[in-house]
């Protein structure tokens, strides 16, 4: 695994908030792999579109998949850069004063260009890392793609050379004044995530046993 | 409050999945509202940019906010095009296949030119939207902005004229062969958020107690 370390260009150097600014890949990394849904930007008609769509990680790249007849995953396909914001929001941070509220979260945008993959066997290789990633055993345990379903399923790869990513975390940077004031409470929440009890599908065969890689997920945020 | 229905151009109408799509703005007011963080894309120098970042409704108008001095807040300001999503992810949808499985999920995009808020009654009511929909209780609970802190404030507002919503829930869409070979347990892992407990500010003062706007917050989540 190479050791790059982020934030190489102007556009991927965080300006704003920079105390909160990460390095290291390794926050990356842990960030991508404790979250499911990313935001993917790219330009269309010269405007902005953002959608949310999922992902997989494997190593320095960056897997995203899609139908082969979305609009998105064409453009993307065709080389126009793309910008992936992956965001987990870890709590609210009540201040003194309305100006200090604050969120504590991770965050981490990645900027590239995506490349589509053909090969079979590489395709092979990122529909399973996209699979686990989203649902960890899957892989294993379910009917594999058709020679059809894999036509019909464009998968992209963008390499994370340049990327920024942002952590906040701790209580509220409240102005002295109003910690001495003591006139308001201050702290924060923390917001949790959790897998409630897996739902069967209906059309299960009666008394079908929910399988362990599902029953004992982990929650996505665990470290 | 005007009764627009969604979707009216060609962008923001649903191609991809379009039984998903949804026409009525409540589902849109519904997910915003169960929401905390939107991510926002526009084009910089020719490429997207996503960047994450709180937000506020109040009918439909949605509230962006920011430091004045933010390089993506300044360009949104200036009428660049933005295009806003929001995200909540329910699920973890578990198929016979690995093609048919998928995420449980509400999803909005808000496509438009942002304009900023300079009047003050105008710019405080927008951070009051906008407070309150992060920290309910806090606008009233802590010290109000100073003009210094009003000024270093960049405050936008959108117009929620051209969106589009998109809503899965519900079991595997399972192929009737995997469906009758029975080779694989399917269903949905459902994703709960949740507030733990609050974790005061260690320079509070001993024995502050957790008002109950805080305490009792119910989950971003519930209907």
């Amino acid at each position: 695994m190479t050791k790059i370390p982020l934030s190489p260009t102007a556009r991927s150097t965080v300006r704003r908030g920079h105390k909160r600014a990460r390095t290291d890949r390794t926050d990356l990394y842990a960030l991508l792999d404790s979250c499911l849904v990313c935001h993917v930007g790219l330009v269309v008609d010269g405007a902005p579109v953002v959608l949310p769509t999922g992902y997989g990680r494997d190593g320095d790249t960056l897997y995203l998949h899609g139908s082969t007849g979305a609009a998105s995953m064409m453009a993307a396909a065709a080389g126009t850069p793309v910008s992936v914001a992956v965001t987990r929001l870890d709590g609210v941070v009540y201040a003194r004063s309305v100006f200090h509220h604050s969120m504590n979260y991770a965050s981490a945008v990645v900027h590239g260009v995506a490349t589509p993959i053909h090969d079979r066997e590489a395709k092979l290789h990122a529909l399973r890392v996209l699979t686990e990633h989203l649902a960890p055993g899957s892989w294993a345990a379910t009917r594999p793609p058709t020679r059809k379903e894999l036509a019909a399923t464009m998968v992209l790869a963008l390499p994370m050379y340049e990327a920024s990513v942002k952590v906040r975390s701790g209580p509220p940077g409240d102005d002295d004044g109003d910690v001495a004031a003591a006139a308001a409470w201050a702290g924060v929440l923390p917001l949790e995530r959790s897998w409630r009890t897996a739902e069967p599908c209906p059309l299960l065969p009666p008394g079908t046993p929910i399988p362990p890689h599902v029953a004992g997920r982990r929650t996505p945020t665990a470290p």
